[in-house]
């Protein structure tokens, strides 16, 4: 053990994970915990503005500057902003709840995975992995034919299969003699297709392994990472596992983590943090299939740009920056040994090529699965998340677009808002005679707060019974109770005190109807602009594809109402999960779209919305509900108020 | 430090290198000198049976088995083999003269290849290394061209080299945004010829460093290692060098390197001798070049078989046991670090193919270099060495064989043999009255033995002068002093005591010319096996080409005398010294003949001579001096004694 005499150390003592580290004085506590494995919510990275890493010092010797984050009751009774506080005893710490991470709406997620039916709209391609394992029986080598044994390899794998064009990964090399003896000159040889027609033999292995033949398929979101194990034999999925994304420790949305990549060391440690993820991950998945470790021999992953480029340890630095220049859309093949993945040496990586800094290679899976590209009918292509991002296109064409809409939809900027778990109020109706509404909650479990999907159908009953004005207002013509002025304006009561975990009214005031506003103004102008410069319109659409775990939740007819969908009939609606495992997973299964991804990203153009004066013309315009133009919306019909 | 009580450890001592190295109780004296990084010669690689690796036990304790290949008088006097002997307490050992490596010989070659024009029949290829520096001034991101920098880089570099297909290494990525924008913009790329028609980027540097590009060639023998530093904008060996392969303190031929590679780590020290070779050699081009060590952009190495498998790491256990089978003959193309060679991360290593486990990537690179596969004439290609390799051929077909001619060439088996270096008689002539000699030696110094091309001399002028008869036989008859009978049967005597360095006579033995015929017999026999596959006789061979450092130094004649080469007139014969490094340079200078070796590879046959009934015939018939059919040689006339 190392003892620096001259520095002394503190054991910090984390509860309720019952974890001891010992760091030298003066150490930062949120560095701490993330050292121990301890997970502190931390939206901003550390900068000390968002207040979501509040720890309770229990016991120990700190300082801390208090923020008006902390405020100064709480901060009397021991709470901290672990971003702000240095160590200097040994310290007990105690997490609360706010700060942790909610396990539970994954669990959710989870769910809808297993049950989720594999819908793909892509078409026209057959089951035929990019990576092979074929068994061949080499003839035995005589004095008359005593060619090398890679060549004697090659010779009848290019007989076999038929190929023309193939190289093999030095690796197998130090083993090829005793393999090839071991079986009596039988063995399975994995075959990976590297370009559109070159193979390349990347693994050996004596005898005949072909029943063992997996493939691993990931969408890296920025909060979450879900994973599927994939049997290469039968096209199926085997297992499927979520968890939170480990880089969520070093903040919640891509600004934090660019913040933190900049930093020393601060790169290395977000890519540990996500191949430490995806490692648990894939531990998780052949366990749970009771799968080898050896028989993965693939994987496929889409991401957003910042997450690739985090993955792949560069630098994300140029992402945010205009003109926002990725370091690179389309990954060479890696061997994901080499980023640090646990797999065996053989198994490639491929990656999901990206077409901006915006648009990132989970929407061109998602596209890739939706098969858009393919399209002569005109789709857009909805993901939302905390950017929403858009695709208008066809085989032709396709635009892309990715608007700021902000956490509203993941309950930030939300005064109940909350992720979509346990507790969160979703569905909505309301008396229209004395206006009190009926919520129902996830879980059927006591309210806590409101999730997205939820928000969207207060938001569109409210309206349509006169309650808000389309200005997003709160009509204090109606008598009720429900309506009231609270500290942050008006405000609606969806539930009172009594029925909720959280001892006290669940309201929705005037500032969460403008965020929503705000971001729904932000979808629908993209939409819009997106249009124009197809020269369409909104209603030329013929499918509205919508994608991601929020997407699946969100009743068409009320998004329609509040104007975040375009006013179209429902039967034009498609929902298709999560779109980015979706590609993911028929890429490894069809080595017919492998190359689909790279086409996609080529066609596809990307308009930056952020500079862009149509777009900010079209988001004013939105800015009201369902729309300033209701010519836009004819099926939307609103009671108006007194 | 790490410390066992159980185990004592020693103290050894070596003398004259002054290197002391600490071991176990019990170790062996030639493991430990290995280990110390002490060479001690080993023939046999340890087996005990070649007596080449005696030592001096000046004081401690040692076990050591006494075989026959030390007297009783120098095992009382303290001589032990390393091989043998245990280590029981602290040594001094002192390695002798005869057990160390002849380190003059290789200045000789040094001084030859640096005087050596290039010669290079191959044509047709125009200079064109098959990797190349380009300097790149990129178009500077806008918010209207913002695409990723690697698409960026990539169009520019399809656009200004016209290529279609191109690649890159995934390690340029990570300083990829950082390197585009130190010099606004302004880059060189490195750019590798993978396959015909693919290219890679394999590196990128800040700004325009196209003036240092450099290339590595090397021809890696069993015995010594030939490397030459080339500039790659001028076309230019700009610096060389020799050393004896580091694997020699394994064994002085491929069976040993074998037998040792089959030992408990052996294969991996195997490799680590011949990359610490190699890592040495390019340390001393580099630094005498006054080049810098990441201005290197290439590397190519032609090696024989067994010691392209040491380098690769591959087991070479089947290349000598039948059907001698090779892992490989065509290695991919490597990065040279990751098999141990100390370059930058992008520097690659092709490896010159090989065509059979004994015909090796050396004769390829040796018959590239000749231009045989282009050749409308028909050409016997020579490389005599401790194996004779022919190859006959022309650009239709090319056959090739390997003959045991063993090491008569190099001084083995020869009473007085020595290899070519300081004092070894070379120059002979005989006075036809007196039968006294004429000898001169190289560097003019006191006679000291006779080399390789010194003994096909004596041999052809005592046979002209009937002194022997052409079944190498001393022909008794003559009356002269020079011929006596010695322990071996009769002697000629070539230098008397006096005038020698090793203070006794120097004579040439019957069991010397017994040896010396049978080398010569195994080549010779070899031609013609060789000619009679191909349907032709040796008189219509249109060229001779003799490669190698012994083949450089031959008198054509006095090899035609004694039947080693073929009687044809002596302007058919051409030397081209090291015919490796000659194809190895050539490929770094011309990516039009970096296929070649494939082809190459591919057009040759292997003719097993091992089994080969018709060379066994052919053999016979040649063990005599110059042959048992005269009609083969029409212009040697020979004295017939009285």
């Amino acid at each position: 053990m190392a003892i620096n005499s001259k520095c002394p150390r503190h054991n910090v003592h984390f509860e309720p994970d019952n974890i001891i580290i010992q760091v030298d004085t003066g150490a930062n506590l949120m560095e701490t915990a993330i050292a121990a494995g301890v997970h502190i919510n931390a939206s901003c990275g550390g900068a000390g503005v968002c207040g979501t890493c509040n720890v309770l010092v229990k016991s120990g010797q700190v300082e801390s500057t208090r923020t008006d984050k902390v405020s100064q009751i709480d901060y009397n009774n021991g709470i901290r902003q672990a971003c702000q506080t240095r160590v200097f005893s040994d310290l007990n710490i105690e997490i609360p709840v706010g700060s942790r991470l909610e396990k539970a709406v994954l669990s959710r997620e989870i769910e809808e995975l297993s049950t989720q039916k594999p819908v793909a709209l892509v078409s026209g391609w057959s089951f035929k992995p990019p990576v092979e394992k074929v068994c061949l029986d080499l003839p035995i080598p005589t004095i008359d034919d005593n060619v090398s044994d890679l060549s004697r390899l090659l010779r009848v794998i290019k007989q076999r299969c038929n190929l023309e064009n193939i190289s093999v990964n030095a690796d197998i090399l130090s083993g090829l003699a005793r393999i090839l003896r071991k079986y009596n000159w039988q063995l399975t040889a994995t075959i990976l297709l590297e370009t559109n027609s070159n193979y390349r033999v990347i693994n050996i292995e004596p005898g005949d392994t072909r029943k063992s033949h997996y493939s691993l398929a990931f969408d890296i979101g920025t909060t979450a990472v879900r994973g599927q194990l994939l049997d290469l034999n039968r096209g199926m999925v085997i297992s499927h596992c979520v968890d939170y994304n480990r880089q969520i420790s070093y903040g919640e949305d891509v600004i934090s983590r660019i913040a933190w990549s900049q930093k020393t060391g601060g790169l290395k440690r977000l890519q540990e943090a996500v191949t430490a993820t995806l490692n648990d991950l894939i531990k998780r998945l052949i366990n749970s299939a009771g799968v080898e470790f050896q028989s993965i021999s693939y994987m496929v992953v889409a991401a957003n740009t910042v997450m690739t480029q985090l993955l792949t340890g560069l630098d994300p630095k140029y992402l945010r920056l205009s003109p926002y220049v990725p370091t690179i859309s389309s990954v060479p093949l890696l061997k994901a040994k080499s980023i640090g993945i646990n797999t065996e040496e053989h198994v490639h990586l491929y990656i999901v090529p990206s077409v901006a800094s915006y648009v990132g290679g989970d929407i061109v899976a998602g596209i890739l699965g939706a098969g858009v590209h393919q399209s002569d009918e005109t789709i857009l292509y909805i993901d939302i998340g905390t950017n929403g991002e858009i695709v208008i296109g066809n085989s032709e064409i396709m635009l892309a677009a990715s608007c700021s809409a902000g956490p509203t939809f993941e309950g930030g900027g939300i005064k109940h808002g909350m992720i979509a778990t346990s507790g969160a109020i979703e569905g909505f109706e309301i008396n229209s005679l004395d206006f009190e509404p009926v919520v129902s909650t996830i879980d059927n479990a006591k309210a806590k707060g409101i999730c997205g999907s939820g928000l969207i159908n207060v938001a569109a009953k409210l309206l349509e019974s006169g309650i808000i004005t389309q200005n997003g207002k709160i009509n204090t013509d109606f008598s009720t109770k429900r309506i009231r002025k609270g500290e942050d304006g008006y405000e609606y009561v969806l539930c009172k005190k009594a029925k909720t975990q959280i001892g006290k009214d669940i309201v929705i005031t005037e500032i969460d109807l403008d965020n929503l506003m705000r971001s729904k103004a932000a979808m629908y102008a993209g939409y819009q602009t997106l249009a124009k410069s197809m020269g369409i319109n909104l209603t030329n659409i013929d499918r509205v594809i919508i994608a991601g775990t929020f997407g699946n939740n969100i009743d068409i007819k009320n998004a329609i109402t509040i104007g975040l969908l375009p006013d179209l009939p429902r039967e034009r609606f498609v929902f298709i999960g999560n779109g980015s495992l979706l590609g993911s997973r028929l890429i490894s299964f069809s080595s017919d779209l492998l190359f689909d991804g790279e086409t996609i990203a080529r066609k596809m153009t990307n308009i930056e919305l952020s500079e862009n004066v149509e777009f900010m013309s079209n988001y004013m315009a939105a800015l009201f509900l369902p729309h300033t133009n209701m010519k836009e919306f004819p099926s939307v019909s609103i009671k108006k108020g007194k």
